[in-house]
């Protein structure tokens, strides 16, 4: 499905979701390739995409995609200053979730160019599971300035 | 007022501003209801919404409405970390305001669906107040794709 | 260069790329004459600016650009938070720069009028190098509403 020349003329956003399954309680996934798939599948060649989490729990942002180590790095500070147990109010338990997802962010914003997301070269996209095992989602919604 | 539908084919942004009067020193405030009723305002069916604010000591989120227990946690955690007597440099007092209102963000952005932000089951936009009680502004931009 | 009304109709985005030069290891570096410089080169009367940061150990924010302690008690806090020794398992060393990175964000969005970015009264837009000095790059995409 290739969105038409006189759509992309438009304020048309197309919207697609990815569906994501997160196998750990704290877990930050590369969801880079399945954004370009997106983009290659509606033949959308330039234009933006906007990554929107509808969870409040979870969070998203951009980062070092080459070393794991950095994901490491980034969910034990995240832990380190919002510990999981922290005296909080909220009775669900998961109050820490919360606060890391204020701390990331709800959305993302990523240039596409050639097809497929610009990003600098060591960048990805991190969809971030704080409060997993879940099956969570991620809103796509593309804005074509020039199509296939 | 409607947007006309010519102009909703360009790149016409609807502006809109919204009032918030905060009553505490640091209070997050629900205005999701308020952005729906500038959407509905302005005939909006379908399309994006920008809110940014355009204060220093203030941020916005989008997490939890359900439970207002989170917000009491997520104020009482940025409280902890950036602490409003830190030894800060800044000689007004108000450094810790600052500080937070860069870790939430300055902007948020929302879609739009059905002539309402679509957001997800818990999710609500918070206002952000940092060092009030004072008058505040949210500037609202919309960008429709459908309109009544 | 201005751009066309033709285009400034459709879904046209202008690229700039603002280029930094660092000069110390962590500097929050205020850029908004340089958008504004850019908006005014594109001949972009309204509209809005998206700023991209394609590297993974800077950020960008947008906070107080009059009293430059707020700038540095900024700084000195991010450090306390997410301190650059911190037992990290990344190799390379910069582990807390990508933390903080995280912690600003990779984009920002600010709205154009009257030819120019418009700001709160206190507000500037800020890179932040968290791992320097380098030579860094700000992406700078412009969807004008009306141009000169």
């Amino acid at each position: 499905m290739a969105v038409d020349g006189e759509k992309a003329k438009g304020n048309f956003w197309i919207k697609e979701v990815i569906s994501v399954k997160t196998q750990r309680h704290t877990e930050l996934i590369d969801i880079t390739a399945a954004v370009n798939q997106l983009i290659r599948k509606n033949g959308v060649k330039e234009g933006i995409a906007w990554l929107f989490v509808p969870h409040t729990t979870a969070g998203i942002f951009i980062n070092e995609a080459a070393d794991p180590t950095v994901c490491r790095d980034i969910e034990a500070t995240l832990e380190r200053l919002v510990p999981w147990k922290g005296g909080y109010q909220h009775l669900e338990g998961n109050a820490a979730a919360h606060i890391k997802a204020v701390l990331t962010g709800a959305s993302q914003w990523v240039p596409v160019e050639d097809g497929r997301v610009k990003l600098g070269t060591w960048q990805g996209i991190f969809f971030c599971e704080f409060d997993g095992p879940r099956f969570r989602e991620v809103w796509l919604r593309l804005l074509a300035s020039a199509v296939d």
